[in-house]
């Protein structure tokens, strides 16, 4: 059986105390399975590889735009490892692709964020913080044309280089009309007024 | 500072030959990193770990409703892990969210996959297989209410346990009159022949 990712299983992890940060569970998880003195505990880790890397006209951060209005109408490049390439058979017939990438460059992760498009901070899973427990960043992208193993694509907001985990297709969408955006269309109004 | 992924750069792999499966490549990272004849070569893995676990009606693959016209409105739970419940603060502003999750049970991977939508085989990443390079699942749930670290969501997919890797909030919608769907579009007017 082929095998697409390996679990690492950590038994017998010590006990977290209070004062560890989340951020340390995965270093806990590799420097301390000798020293384990809670049975029965189980960690199951996946390890993720690139399956291209992003073609981007942003070098770093602060070039990408951020915050309300921000428009990520951006044109680049997923070029796919050419041992994948098979993969991508007829993904030209969609429209809009769904990529899952790696902040790459994020460094560390907070559980509250502070986002450029509002003065409060919000917990990271309501917010598109690169700070998360799992630095995953996700864009929906246009798919202009395909050349081989590269996808020319519009909306772009990673930086030059970024990992790439997936691509899925766009296949439907909820009804503007049934969205509620929460924090977001708050500071939106706040924003307009 | 704080860690939030282990990052595996291993130098110097032996080259990779024709025959290799490209499903293979996580194991020859973890396996050869000694026994490397090829300098420059570097290779980064992204190390995951859940951030809690979906509760589920569904127990094994095939009872999750697939193909054509599949319905997914099936109710269920994001349990989060105590550590990162401070993360899900104002996320019960948002109607739909993006639930980012690891087919756990998959067992492989096919660069050509055949979905239960159509008899006709295509690229991995131009379908929803389980099968991928690495085992991602995306879904989008609405969000029916929250009692502290546990989600109560509708459109569940996945099965029992599932480990959740991120959770972001869903903010817009492609215009449907925009989206074009490939394959899929055609084997629903094949079947509605």
């Amino acid at each position: 059986m082929p095998a697409t990712v390996r679990r690492e299983t950590a038994q017998g992890l010590p006990t977290p105390t209070p004062k560890r940060s989340f951020c340390d569970n995965v270093l806990a998880v590799n420097h301390n399975t000798s020293a384990g003195t809670r049975k029965g505990l189980i960690v199951q880790m996946f390890t993720m590889q690139p399956i291209g890397f992003v073609k981007s006209p942003y070098q770093n951060r602060n070039d990408v735009p951020r915050g309300l209005g921000a428009k990520h109408d951006a044109e680049g490049v997923l070029e796919i490892l050419p041992e994948f390439e098979p993969g991508l058979m007829d993904i030209e017939g969609f429209s809009h692709l769904f990529v899952i990438w790696v902040f790459d460059r994020s460094g560390g992760c907070e559980l509250l964020a502070s986002p450029p498009s509002d003065n409060r901070q919000h917990g990271v899973f309501a917010t598109r913080s690169p700070m998360r427990p799992n630095p995953i960043g996700l864009t929906v992208v246009e798919l202009m044309r395909r050349a081989g193993p590269r996808l020319h694509v519009r909306g772009i907001d990673m930086l030059e280089g970024t990992p790439i985990l997936d691509i899925k297709p766009y296949l439907s969408s909820i009804a503007p009309e049934l969205l509620r955006r929460g924090w977001l269309a708050e500071a939106e109004a706040r924003s307009a007024q």
